[in-house]
C-alpha cells in the first residue's frame, strides 16, 4: 500500500475528524475507495473508536432512484444511525463520476427534500468529507492516474496549522466588515456579511471545516445583488456545467443562463426557496492546488478563486439563534479572480487579481 | 448484467424478505457483490422500500480488529441501525475467503461477546443471508467462475413452494419426536428434541427461514450424547477444518479432534459455556446443490448431508418463553449420511444411507 495512503487516514483520523476512544464513526466508502477504507479502519481500531462501514455507491443508489416512484421518506434506521453518531467520515472515489447522470431532476430533489432529517443528523456529527484518488477522478481531471495521484496528496498532506494561521487574517478582515463586492470579467456582485461569522477552513472539525483537503475562508452572505459569472467548469449532481451566469436582485436570482447543463441550473433553482439564494462565500487559499479538476472539493480551494453556493448556509458562520438561508441544496459555482478582479471589503480593496493587500505584489489601485 | 441477477434480487426481496412499501431495511454488501446490490436495490426501489446500505468488508474489517486492543463495545449507532431496521439483507461475496484468517482467536471471540446485541437486533429483523457469485468462491469450490455461476443459480432459483412441500414431512415427523440418533461412519450421536419444533427452511422468512438458497430442515437439539465425525471440509472464520470429532457427554463437548483447523475448533469451544452445547441439528434437503462447495450456505444445505452447529440456537425451534442454547457463536459441522448411515427418530429410521422412508430406494433394515 502506498505509504501516503495511511499518512491520509491519519491526518483524517487525528488532525480532521478529532476521533478520540469510544467515538461511533460511520465510514462511508465509495466504490473505488476501498484502499482508504482499510488504512482509516486500521487508524479507528488503534484509536478504539466504533465503526459501521458504509457503501455509497453511485450505481446503487443510481439503480434505487430509478425504480423509486418519488415519494420517498426519511427512515428510522438511517436517522437513528446518524443521531447516534459522533463521527461520519465520507471516503469520495467512485468509478465514474456521471454514474448518476441518468437520474431525473425531479427524483433527485425529491429524494433530497424527503432526506432532509437524514441530512441534517448527519451534518450534527463531526463529518469529513475526504477524497480517494481514483482512476475515474484522474479522468475527470484530465490527469493520468499517476500524476492524479500526487496531486491528491500534495494538496492533502500539508501543514495545517501554518495554513490556519495564514487564513486567519483574512477571517478577522470578514469578520468585522458588512459589505462584500467582487467585480471581474462579467461580474459585478455585493453581498451583505453583517453580523456573520467567517470559517478558517483548516480541514479540521476543531476549526468548523470539513472537508479534506481544505484551505479558504468561507461565511453566509445575504442580500445579493448584481450579476456573477462563474467561467471555473463544474459538474453538478452528475451533469457538466460551464460558464453559468446569475443575476441577482433583493437576495434572490431573478435571471440565469449557462453555455453547458442550464438544466442542471435550472433543477437546482427549483428544488425550493432557499436554493435561488446564496448559502455561502468563499474565498480560496489553497495554493497547493494549482489547477482545475473538475472537483468542487479541491477546486474551490484553489488559490486565487472565489465560490458561491445555492441553497444551505453553514450554521458555523450564522450568529446564535439567526437561522441563515436554508435549503435542501448546496451548490458551489467557481470564478477565476487570478485577472481584472478585485475583492473590495466595506469599500476596500482586500485581494487585487489573486494577490491578498499583505502579499507581494499586490497593487492598491 | 445477467438476467439471473435480477431474477436473484426479485426472489430475495418478494419470495425471501417479503419487503413491502416503507420497509427500512439494510442492505450488508460484501466486496465483490456490488452487481447484485445493484439489481437488489432496484428492486427496493421498485417496492418502495427504504435503504441504508452497508459495506461488508473482510479487509476493512481485518485492518480494525487487528488494530484495535481487544476492549470492543457494541455501539450505539450500530444498535440504533438494526434495531430500527425492518429487514437486514446480507449479499455475501469477498475477495479473498481467507482475508481474516490472521486475526486471531481472541480477538474474534471479544469482538463476538461484545458485539451479542447487535447481533441479536440484527436477527430479531426479517435477515436473509444469500450469496452473490464471485471469483473467489468459485476458488473456494475449486471452480471456473462460469460454471460456479451456474452452480449458485441452480442452487438459488429454485420452486421454492414445491420444495417447501416435500420437507413439510420431515418437518411433521420430528416436532412430534423426543430423540434424535445419527449413525454412520466414527458417529453415534444421540440427542433429545423433546418439545422442539423444527422448521421447514423453505428461504422465506414466512418460513422462519433466513438463507437464500435454502433447502433443509432443522431443530435445537439438548442433552447431546456420543460421539459425531465431521467429514465434509470447512471454513471457520477464515481456517480450513476438516475431519473433526467431537465427542459429547451431558450435552457438552468433553473432547475433540481434527485433522485439519484444531486451532480454529479450539478457539470456537472456548468462546464461552454456550459454544460448547449444539444449538442446531439440520437435515440438508436440497438435491439441487450437488456437491461441496466449502460454502455453508450452500454444503449445509445439501441433500444427504446432516450437519450440527455449536453454539446459539434459533428461537423458531424453542418453546415460547423457553431459551435455548445460547451463545455469541454459531459454528456449523456437516457429515455426509449417503452411505453407511441412518437416522432414526424415537427409535424408528427415518433415512437411510440418504433416502428418506417416503421415497423410492429406502431400505427399512
Amino acid at each position: 500500500m502506498d505509504e501516503r495512503i495511511r499518512e491520509h487516514a491519519e491526518l483524517l483520523v487525528d488532525w480532521s475528524a478529532r476521533i478520540e476512544a469510544g467515538d461511533d464513526v460511520v465510514l462511508s466508502v465509495e466504490e473505488d475507495a476501498h484502499d482508504l477504507a482499510v488504512a482509516v479502519a486500521e487508524v479507528l481500531g488503534e484509536r478504539g473508536a466504533n465503526v459501521v462501514t458504509t457503501y455509497d455507491s453511485a450505481e446503487v443508489s443510481r439503480a434505487y432512484l430509478r425504480a423509486h416512484d418519488d415519494d420517498f421518506e426519511a427512515p428510522d434506521h438511517e436517522l437513528a444511525l446518524y443521531e447516534n453518531a459522533d463521527s461520519v467520515l465520507a471516503l469520495r472515489g467512485g468509478r465514474n463520476t456521471y454514474a448518476t447522470a441518468d437520474v431525473d431532476g425531479e427524483t433527485r430533489q425529491a429524494v433530497s427534500r424527503a432526506k432532509q432529517p437524514v441530512r441534517e443528523a448527519r451534518l450534527a456529527t463531526d463529518w469529513v468529507l475526504t477524497v480517494h484518488p481514483t482512476r475515474s477522478l484522474a479522468q475527470q481531471a484530465g490527469m493520468s492516474y499517476e500524476a492524479y495521484r500526487d496531486f491528491v496528496y500534495d494538496a492533502v498532506l500539508r501543514d495545517w496549522e501554518s495554513l490556519a494561521e495564514e487564513m486567519q487574517e483574512l477571517k478577522e478582515i470578514l469578520d468585522a466588515a458588512s459589505e462584500v463586492r467582487l467585480v471581474s470579467a462579467g461580474t459585478d456582485l455585493t453581498m451583505s456579511i453583517e453580523g456573520r461569522t467567517a470559517v478558517n477552513s483548516a480541514a479540521s472539525v476543531a476549526y468548523d471545516s470539513h472537508n479534506l483537503p481544505s484551505g479558504e475562508v468561507f461565511t453566509a452572505p445575504a442580500d445579493t445583488e448584481g450579476t456573477v459569472h462563474f467561467d471555473v467548469p463544474m459538474t453538478i449532481e452528475g451533469s457538466r456545467v460551464r460558464d453559468v451566469t446569475l443575476e441577482f436582485a433583493d437576495g434572490e436570482v431573478v435571471d440565469y443562463a449557462a453555455d453547458v447543463g442550464e438544466a442542471a441550473i435550472a433543477d437546482v433553482l427549483d428544488t425550493d426557496e432557499g436554493a435561488r439564494r446564496l448559502g455561502e462565500l468563499g474565498i480560496g487559499m489553497n495554493r497547493g492546488i494549482d489547477r482545475v479538476t473538475e472537483n468542487i472539493l479541491f477546486d474551490e480551494k484553489m488559490g486565487d478563486t472565489v465560490h458561491l453556493a445555492l441553497g444551505r448556509a453553514y450554521e458555523a458562520c450564522l450568529p446564535e439563534g439567526e437561522s441563515g438561508n436554508d435549503s435542501a441544496v448546496h451548490v458551489d459555482l467557481i470564478t477565476d479572480v487570478s485577472e481584472d478582479s478585485r475583492i473590495e471589503v466595506d469599500g476596500e480593496v482586500v485581494q487585487r487579481n489573486g494577490r491578498f493587500r499583505w502579499e507581494d505584489g499586490f497593487e492598491s489601485a
